[in-house]
């Protein structure tokens, strides 16, 4: 029997550096599952359909909604974000692990929904670093950058709703830490417990 | 802060192997703390107390037990043993780790009483292997072996019990994937979750 692939949650506030430890680990492990979001705002310039996003309309994203096809979804500044389920769940199915990169509240939907992935919150060394880090990356505004800021505190609070707190120090110790959490997750009872199974009925008979 | 240590059960039906990963996981670790057993038993020749086992009396036992003084205890062919608790919590308490090597009763009664330790489960690749090995042993009599071999299919049905399932099918590689099982709850949420107040906290005051 070939067990399911993991889905494995990488979130954490702003800053924290989720988006260069999901790059890092796409790296490593090509063949892992990367989920494409939808969305009903416009394409930005380069941005491809089915690779950055599936654009989507409004109405289309509302139907998904209704009909559970969204493990998560989210309105922000009028335009709708969510995850598809039936891809993602098509490839836990084949055996295939899954990352998603997302908020702290897409993240506790997707919780609710789907209980058996691994949900790991990405943190600063320090506040301070957090807010280095969100002023050096420069794309958003000034008053962006202060909303997020005041948020981080109590973002850091969701740390408790997750399975794993991995420190973002240094980006590659960071993603190789979130490798050694994956390996130990394939060997969770929940995930082998088919090898008992195995094990009891492949005895040659005497 | 300093974490408390980590507490590794270590367990799985008798001919596993969990005595030689329990060594080597020893060896890679010389720091790891490592209990005891008290006993009621005459000691057999070589065996030092407080080294081998606690050698006690069966009254002394009775009022360890009666006074909550043990994480676990048997009483097997008519002799008592049992893990001593004041001495496994002072080492968790000064962060160290400390690992239990231990049958199946004496797991599940650990878990009862001590929830947060981490209960790994060993199992051999097959039946066949399990017989082989503990035949090979040499050191029980035939009429032992037997009820082992008959009570394996059963023991290993407890593995859903545990948090993990790990195959000892090479024994180096069977330690090597408890280490990466011992690394990974390190950043558990429910054991790291200190660092979130450590982050919130260092702030300097602008």
């Amino acid at each position: 029997m070939k067990p399911k692939g993991l889905l494995l949650v990488l979130s954490g506030p702003s800053g924290a550096g989720k988006g260069t430890i999901c790059q890092m680990l796409r790296n490593k492990l090509p063949d892992i599952g990367y989920s494409v979001s939808v969305t009903t705002r416009a394409p930005r310039e380069g941005e491809v359909d089915g690779v950055n996003y599936f654009f989507k309309t409004v109405e289309e994203v509302k139907t998904m909604i209704a009909a559970g096809g969204l493990l998560e979804y989210a309105e922000v500044y009028g335009n709708y974000y969510g995850t598809p389920r039936d891809y993602v769940m098509e490839l836990l199915e084949q055996g295939k692990d899954v990352i998603l990169e997302i908020d702290i509240q897409g993240a506790l939907q997707i919780k609710k929904r789907f209980p058996d992935g691994v949900f790991v919150f990405i943190v600063p060394p320090s506040l301070d670093e957090l807010s280095s880090r969100i002023y050096k990356r420069g794309t958003d505004s000034e008053e962006v950058i202060k909303k997020r800021l005041a948020s981080a505190t109590g973002e850091l609070a969701y740390a408790s709703e997750y399975d794993y707190i991995i420190v973002n120090d240094i980006a590659e110790k960071a993603t190789e830490k979130v490798l050694t959490v994956m390996e130990a997750e394939r060997y969770r009872a929940a995930r082998t417990y088919f090898i008992i199974d195995e094990i009891c009925h492949c005895r040659k008979e005497d």
